[in-house]
């Protein structure tokens, strides 16, 4: 095990070193309607992939959160990897927040990318939401990747490709820094009205991801975590309300300049 | 008596390294109505402890107040330690405010965690708010600890286990860095409206600490030491109102530039 | 090709470095109206320029845009180079978008001006926008330069010069950055209503550029590039609206304390 | 002359060293009413002190202001010094802006009190603004040490000591960062309403310090210059106005999160 600096912010725990032949990498990072991050739990879960690598950075939110077990955590970014069919590598990234500056998010991108790199990924796929403002019964799923390319083969898969507009946060950042280190990707989002956890735009980013990478993804467990994610968060906006009437403990921008 | 840097942001100033045996840390920090400082601040009073070591941070908001001798000071972390009883060793760690950013918060919690494990120190406990937005006569504590053999103790106490949320800023932070550090620890946080200093949060909470480590805890002069500091907030929040009415430099963060 | 860090959020990539013998360099980044975007980008494809240095920062903003080929690409900035006429040597710097950070914005103007006065550049301008919350026909073109010497100079070819206020962000920056760097320099400022992508004042700041450095500059193809802008923009904007109301990945505001 | 950093945000021009027996260093920087930047900018003129050093900072607001003669400057910071008469040697500090971040403030104050320690500075004065929200004919001036022995001597000199409260921004945290480096200092604050610029509260302020320091200050030309600097306010405050309805240039709050 081995842990070093990854720029003035991140620092980089390796539990192991897989050595895959041609593996490719999923992110999904909490965003709207927790698309990314719910696809991206359900894969580490349904494959019961391993964890090889642990990120901490310093501009994460500071605090703790209080896991299923009832015990505390702070935030961490994490990555897995597995095989779950012969022929089939998988590495997944995933996070309990995203940084909270720009700085934070290039660092913590860029670290998660070359790890990535070394271990022999040369694809990236990221899990996004795209939000719409109103609800549907069968999401889209938008994209765009980072050469015509790549952009092709995701249309043929049933992807619509994007004609403007942008990918913002570590699910979009992470595709812009696996380009600059040579790799190819694309962002898959789901159609969503951004309101909800919504366990229906992960399901179709999934079942694209399914086509795109060519592995058999069983989506039928999904709803029910997204039940599960949805009460957490209620109650974690509920006391986030409360404290933001009151107390500095919500962050700085409630806190007084100067407290006695 | 040395001075060190502890990261981009934090300065060490070590004003004396005890040797205990088996120590406990208790941190508690301003946050919502001040429970955690107001119960710190008494703990150091009540066993007369003594400073150890002092935190500079470039985090800390940039200013000065003033001092009950009248005198102005810049804001600081500081950290004491004495042994109440014979076998009852206690280092506690309150600041006059919170860094304002997530970096600062990181770097000040290593700090002080990685100085406390040097003297021995294995177990962490931080006092906070736990904020209903009502009022209570009768204020329960909540926790959670590192651990679940933790969790197990605290419930024996009589601490209501959260079963999810989160505990935001240094007094939830602190217990992380201390988990990230192979330390164990646990976050007591008292109800409270989060509208006022609530002595009677910080008094919950001080019973339960006593209970949790076996340590008599008077706190029958907590609740004029929490009228006084009431007093002074409010002095402090009525300038901060007109300064933000009226600073023509009042920055980006709505944080005056400058209060008089 | 050479690629290095230009401070702590910088990173500078040459791909070629010109030997020009009186080059002036004129820059344009997005800001109100988008006046001085629109005009360094037109005089890239009016000249024909080409890219000769980029640069990447930690400040930019963490997200990706997708191209007008539908790819994707993180923000960045970019210097192009090229003789337009005989003796006329022009270097343009433009960005997708301007740092989030005081820290960024300077870092970012002081690679850019190191880079150009080791390429001979002496003198440095800036495009940008004068609001006035009002729409005019005839936009006037505000200016202010480095020294006296400059201003004479910005009057006689119909410059108003400015006696007061200020030039925020990188438009003005550079030209500050410049003059510490013992370069001279002016920021030309097309008076527009700051409300829309606004052809009209780009096209008043390119006419008195095209006079104040002898060279003539077609605008005619300036109003539908405007066009094109104002539509990816508007709805860049309805995709912001509607992740504002809904979204932690809209930004570090909106993004709740903790996403469990 | 000399040029280094003084941390990662700040760096120091030293233009000239003086060595004098026995000075004081008096700050003034922008704040409520300018009360002390107007009182250092009155100093620096009525004893036609000289510049000695010059401050620059990645952390100053990212902009250029027009300064009188019509000319574009970067924020930055300036010590001056002089004698004004026998046995009276005095050193001024000011600054176009304040640093936008705690660790710029925390940077620019020890940049500044390192060097005046090492002219042999012993004494530190800062002249701020007292808000109360209402307006006074006859001023109070209200301050705070950093000793008893201090305060003791400026409540001779008629200072109201203050007796809670703090003082944000740089001209408190000045003090406290002289206090530190083991230098003695006191913050004179002037009674203002903070609506507008207030010569009456800096000339209320300079008569304080000239009983404190004995140095006779002629503050006869204080009011013109009161009326320019509110003329310049205004105008600068029309112009954010108009900007913060329209303009990413007016800040990133308002900067779209991508431009394309």
């Amino acid at each position: 095990m081995s842990e070093r600096r990854r720029g003035a912010l991140v620092s980089e725990r390796i539990l192991e070193k897989p050595k895959p032949t041609n593996p490719v990498l999923v992110c999904g990072l909490p965003g709207s309607g927790y698309v990314g991050k719910l696809a991206a739990d359900h894969l580490i879960g349904e494959f019961k992939l391993e964890r090889v690598a642990e990120y901490q950075s310093a501009a994460f939110p500071p605090q703790v959160s209080v896991k299923e077990d009832g015990t505390v955590d702070p935030p961490k970014g994490e990555l897995y990897f597995g095989a779950p069919e012969k022929g089939q590598e998988l590495f997944v990234f995933t996070a309990d927040a995203q940084p909270t500056t720009s700085e934070g998010e290039y660092e913590l991108s860029d670290a998660v990318v070359r790890f990535a790199k070394k271990c022999g990924v040369r694809r990236v796929y990221t899990l996004a939401a795209y939000i719409t403002g109103s609800f549907s019964n069968s999401p889209r799923v938008y994209g765009s990747g980072t050469s015509k390319e790549v952009n092709e083969m995701l249309a043929e898969k049933g992807v619509v490709l994007m004609k403007d507009g942008g990918i913002s946060g570590m699910n979009g950042l992470l595709i812009g820094v696996a380009a600059l280190r040579g790799l190819e990707g694309a962002c898959l989002l789901g159609e969503t009205s951004g309101y909800v956890v919504d366990a229906g735009a992960s399901k179709a980013v999934l079942e694209l991801l399914s086509k795109v990478v060519g592995l058999p993804i069983d989506t039928s467990r999904l709803r029910e975590k997204a039940e599960e994610t949805q009460k957490v968060i209620s109650q974690l906006q509920a006391l986030a309300e409360q404290s933001r009437e009151a107390a500095p403990q919500s962050g700085r921008e409630q806190r007084p300049g100067y407290i006695g």
